[in-house]
């Protein structure tokens, strides 16, 4: 890691909560600068654009200072590759994401094998809590305020909320 | 992650294993230094004294410079307070090992909050490989070249094959 | 549980199966009351209408005294709260179905913690049945005899075999 | 469950959790009695006797009315059956867990299937908690007053820990 | 088996890859006769027709003699009982894969008792390697030629690529 | 499968359960001859002895004719060589025998490639069932002839009966 450790962590964030916020806080006690890089997937329509993503989380992070963040499409290692970062960062939570998240480490080695993904355990609080969750209580008129940032929760209630 | 990010791999190492070779390696790129820390752990028999074990990890990693080998008993999160590191890393090969390593990640986080866990995935190569299963072949007088350094091969033959 | 056990058992039931028969039929062992609560999911496309499914669930429990079959929408935990149970039942088959109960159940227990989630684990001979399962096989033209009651049976030959 | 809904929560208890203790008054506010019964496994060497984990439980869950604690040797169900009891109740905590338990269910129904287990998820704050974790904290000289009541913290200090 | 071991592997093939190439090549050293079958699902959208999944899989095998392609509609166990054949057999990855691989086998049996599934274990080099993985990779222009046959390789590229 | 399918199924046996019987049964339909092989292990202490296991598994399968018993010791793979056998069957329950046979076959194939391990998933009726659990229950005292014949059964209570 000679000089600097750089790294990158990707994802949908859609939104972020406070399972996300848990491990970036951890992950930027561990490096130098961390790019929390925000995925625009084609083939999925998400709740909020990748702009109303970056700037959640930009509001959510404003406390930390060795933190970008930033967007990116095609292929996560490619991206790594282009911002010079050599770790990219996951979190993990029960089994099923073990699985999905170990194919996707394996498949980027093989597509980069300068690349490393490192995984940090959910904290015990957050380890049931996914951005899906959080919509479908939101969906359904429940609180969601212990699980998201207050301005998040207020944006999915004026967006989710069965009255609407 | 300021300055200097100094990691320990702790483990039994009973002995070292190709599997365990490729998560230092990786970690070497990664931090400032890494210690691997053998445990003496009081409730187990090894095959190999802690003595032995450092001898053979300190000749299977000679070619690692950012590297020191060391033992310990006592409580890993203690154990790494004391050298000033903040984080730990592991390997992750299946859902069992995952099971453990979360419940070890999460136990040490209730002792020492400031210590981070860090996870690897092993790599594909070495997903299945343990040191058990290499003294469980040994013991049957089979060929673990393939799974351990030669040296190590050598030792297990004179001390588990069958014909002894 | 002083005085008046009262559960409920929500689900999609799309069709009910042998295997939620099974959980019902023990759960009621149990309770004073149970209610049988179809969930009305705007995002999903059931096969059976929610007035379909309550008749079939009626007629396939007519023989329990201590049942009660409804329909809700929104949060599980409000329309629990609503009718006064304190129980949620759930049937558990394998290790995904861990995953994604205990998930729901986390979720709901941080929506409203006197709301308690039990799981009954499914019959061996139903541990792999599932509504989906039935209609897959239904749709090949393949026999359901065995996973679901007759009338629900012919009525997904009628509905989904192929020569419609 | 017409008119008395008695429960076993059947355990080494070796020692007793908060985890468990979690699960205990969980379980009270569902059943008209409990009782903890502590299991004498002639196979193991605990490191309480079945007295004192008796006295341990007892002065764990003074504050709870509906409960009994006792100990029992034998199979489980034989046990239940005596005590006039149609429900055992299981922590789940994770997917190692869950297969065990499960095998023991389902085990447990082909030896009397008039006796059910009900689980209940065990609260995220405890999910990692074992009383062998405890144990082995205890035993490397690490604090274990928050996973378990004080006296026992004690005990397993002045029985444990290293010095000793 | 009295005389001919004949054994369907049935599959989707969308597209076909080096880990379901590695299954048949065990397979065949196994049975007879070998059917790769692909199955017409009316309910998905492939990439591929089934008469390009057809063409593609009898290249990639055109060095194994005792290997039919086909395709089919609806029960692979019917499929299978018209085809003479005993045995079904599918690669097993991960534990996800595991569950559903399980619960087909089951469903199977119950549909005909007869016809027998078998599980060859995935190597480790193609264990996290799937169409679907194949397919994110290439639509996001990176390379798979590792993962899958050249021509295929190509194929997916001028279909896939984000540049079309 | 040019000319002859011999097929090893190797195992602890002790005692023989009608789970593996059951496996047993349905390799014979595929093979032209299955050997039993008892695994001497010289680190376990049986409850049987391997001549009383060999009894015992005759005993069972005396209605089968493409089946041989015998015992081994030292690796599996290299008995099968020595017996000519390319194929080695194992059942599948749950998740976690999953992890560990896959290791096994795993490590097998690197010790001897041309060794195939192939998986039957085991009836749903005996998914829950193994050697250990049988012997715990007749250790105290319960019913075990729904789980293994009825001379092993007999021999369990005569030797492992409480009241012994």
């Amino acid at each position: 890691m000679p000089k600097n450790l750089i790294a990158i962590y990707p994802g949908s964030f859609d939104p972020i909560t406070f399972g996300h916020l848990d491990i970036i806080e951890r992950s930027c006690q561990m490096v130098e600068m961390l790019t929390v890089a925000v995925l625009k997937n084609p083939n999925k329509t998400p709740l909020f654009t990748v702009q109303e993503r970056i700037a959640q989380i930009t509001a959510a992070t404003k406390h930390i200072h060795n933190l970008k963040v930033d967007s990116f499409t095609g292929l996560t290692v490619e991206y790594a590759q282009q911002q010079g970062a050599k770790i990219l960062i996951r979190g993990l939570r029960a089994v099923s994401d073990f699985e999905m998240e170990l194919q996707m480490a394996h498949t980027n080695k093989t597509l980069n094998h300068t690349i490393e993904t490192i995984f940090l355990a959910t904290s015990n609080e957050h380890s049931f809590l996914s951005s899906s969750v959080v919509k479908a209580i939101a969906e359904f008129g429940g609180q969601v305020d212990h699980l998201v940032p207050a301005e998040i929760a207020e944006a999915l209630r004026s967006r989710l909320s069965p009255q609407n």
